[in-house]
């Protein structure tokens, strides 16, 4: 797969450009553009620009509102229920998350819930926001029906996502980002292209069996809960999804489980619930930062098992793949998706990104 | 394994003996009993009758406190920073699950996170409190070291569990209580035991190897995180431990990671660090209930898949032994468990529980 590198400044100038040309409020625009390009920035492609064309797609059908504010409906000190209105995902979250830290500053815990939201990207950036504060942040959402419970043949629960950013002080921080099934489908998605088999534990077949073709996981079947097979534990990632849902859906009262649409399905509105946690470090014991950091460098300095790279903490992938960036001056992107991109740009009138090859 | 049945008030009463005649103060005798024999009722036998011994001990050598009360040392209107002075873990944890419910009544969220304690029982005790009340409640704790990071060799992190409460109405509920590793210590000794293999992703061998002969974990090896091997993603149950722990070592300034003493090691306190959160329904959409009833409705009215019975959802398996316990009239119990306690019964001068064996 061949690559190029792109300044992260031009691709946020780009999917900025795009959404306005579909008539995007230039603030939710922005919004958008940070939050997907932080996705691609941290090495998680697979909400980034890559997904541009489905929010163009809505925005321009008219399936998620292009203007507009996020409203409160209920409020305590620390609690707030918010309609997203069918908003941008990242201008429902920037929202929640503002609110949250603020209630948190006041009362010691935020603890906000919307409802009539869209996909947001990467659960991180919100969680992420609370750092800057020296806060504790979570972040969670529910999605589209793709991951097959424990003992059934369906899929009933997303890929319902758990972040939790914790600061560790001078630039470091504890950032757990991570989906509730094994895998996220487009890993599956790549092994059926390359016909490679999968690990036992990633997906099932439309009877509910693991298997290790991925294309039998894309056709009927679906994907598993982290743990995988119930001996492995898989009825434990089967909760955890099913707390995010808790937390989102339920809680919020927006659609959830298997009325939820159908991923890149567009003929109703999402409605996807969201819950957003702020967490006042303060209101605890002293010297959080400096246990935090002891916390991580506990774990980077144990001896890795033969064979293997250094013991990595939540986060540690993502910031070498920013080095990574930082070093090269830019995000190296796969130039199919960037031309796929640039098509959808040149209808909408904008200007495409430079695909300079790289070598690889 | 020849089994007896106890009813449960007379376990709890034996137990709750058992801790008097070391000199609890009865008030703390009675919390413990009341988790231990709510371990047992759930099905959950690591947790319960089989551990009073260690209580008892804990009590016996001064390592653990046996009267006093836990102080509240920092509060805000949704927050507190509570001391367990080192008491038995029921007696914290009941402690500040009251002190979250109570804030959450006042402020829409109650976050209270404890030092200074000891084991607690199930981690499920605590946040099925809030149902009573119609909240959400959840419960975290710290242990001492069982499971290996990914790519390390070294146990650095507890089983460090998770509960998640939430009312659905009319007797029922969604429970999830489940430690971040794989599987149990307890249910890898059965196996060795039983000289049986261990299904891959359970635990590693002294060298972080993915290993499936149980005597390898025993021996200087280490429980996997939920997921098992990396390729499966065990890196995220890793994750999920040391959110636990950030949320209870971390956050209270209680021991953490692998200076938290070894299992069963009882010549220094244990200073446990554990996390109590209410959240009040009321404060998010109208209808929780409902929709959660729906929401386990939903799965548990899903097909199974070919061979499987019912798809359960977070909770059902101990209904399904809580129910076996009340058509049976008591508690099933392991003679070779009974037996031992009653060993240490007779040593305190506390009367055995009677051991009539079972039909199985």
């Amino acid at each position: 797969m061949s690559r190029c590198l792109i300044p992260k400044a031009d691709v946020k100038s780009f999917i900025q450009q795009c959404m306005v040309a579909v008539k995007t409020k230039p603030a939710h625009a922005k919004a958008l553009a940070d939050v997907l390009v932080e996705g691609d920035y941290r090495g998680h492609y697979s909400h980034g620009l890559n997904r541009m064309d489905m929010y163009v797609k809505d925005i321009k059908s008219g399936i998620c509102e292009k203007d507009g504010e996020p409203t409160i409906e209920k409020e305590t000190a620390a609690t707030a229920l918010v309609n997203g209105n069918n908003l941008l995902g990242p201008v429902v979250g920037n929202f929640c998350m503002d609110l949250a830290m603020k209630k948190a500053t006041e009362s010691g815990v935020g603890w906000v819930v919307a409802r009539g939201s869209n996909h947001y990207g990467i659960a991180g950036f919100y969680s992420m926001q609370a750092l800057e504060q020296g806060m504790m942040g979570m972040s969670f959402t529910n999605t589209s029906p793709l991951v097959v419970p424990t003992r059934g043949m369906e899929c009933t629960l997303g890929t319902n996502p758990i972040s939790v950013a914790a600061p560790a002080g001078k630039d470091d921080s504890f950032v757990l980002d991570m989906a509730t099934s094994a895998v996220a489908l487009g890993k599956v998605e790549l092994h059926a292209r390359n016909q490679q088999t999968i690990p036992e534990g990633w997906g099932c077949d439309a009877k509910g069996a693991v298997t290790q073709d991925p294309q039998k996981v894309l056709d009927g079947g679906g994907l598993l809960a982290l743990g995988g097979a119930e001996a492995t534990g898989g009825y434990k990632g089967y909760g955890l999804g099913m707390m995010v849902e808790v937390f989102c859906g339920i809680m919020a009262g927006a659609t959830y489980s298997n009325n939820i649409r159908t991923w890149r399905e567009t003929s109703r509105v999402a409605d996807l619930g969201q819950c957003f946690v702020a967490v006042n470090l303060s209101c605890f014991a002293p010297g959080f930062e400096s246990r935090m950091a002891d916390l991580l460098s506990i774990h980077r300095h144990l001896p890795p098992a033969p064979g293997a790279t250094s013991v990595l903490v939540p986060g540690d992938p993502e910031r070498q793949h920013i080095a990574e960036c930082e070093s090269k001056g830019g995000i190296p992107y796969s130039v199919h998706v960037v031309s796929h991109m640039n098509n959808v740009a040149k209808e909408l009138g904008v200007a495409p990104l430079p695909v300079s090859v790289m070598d690889k």
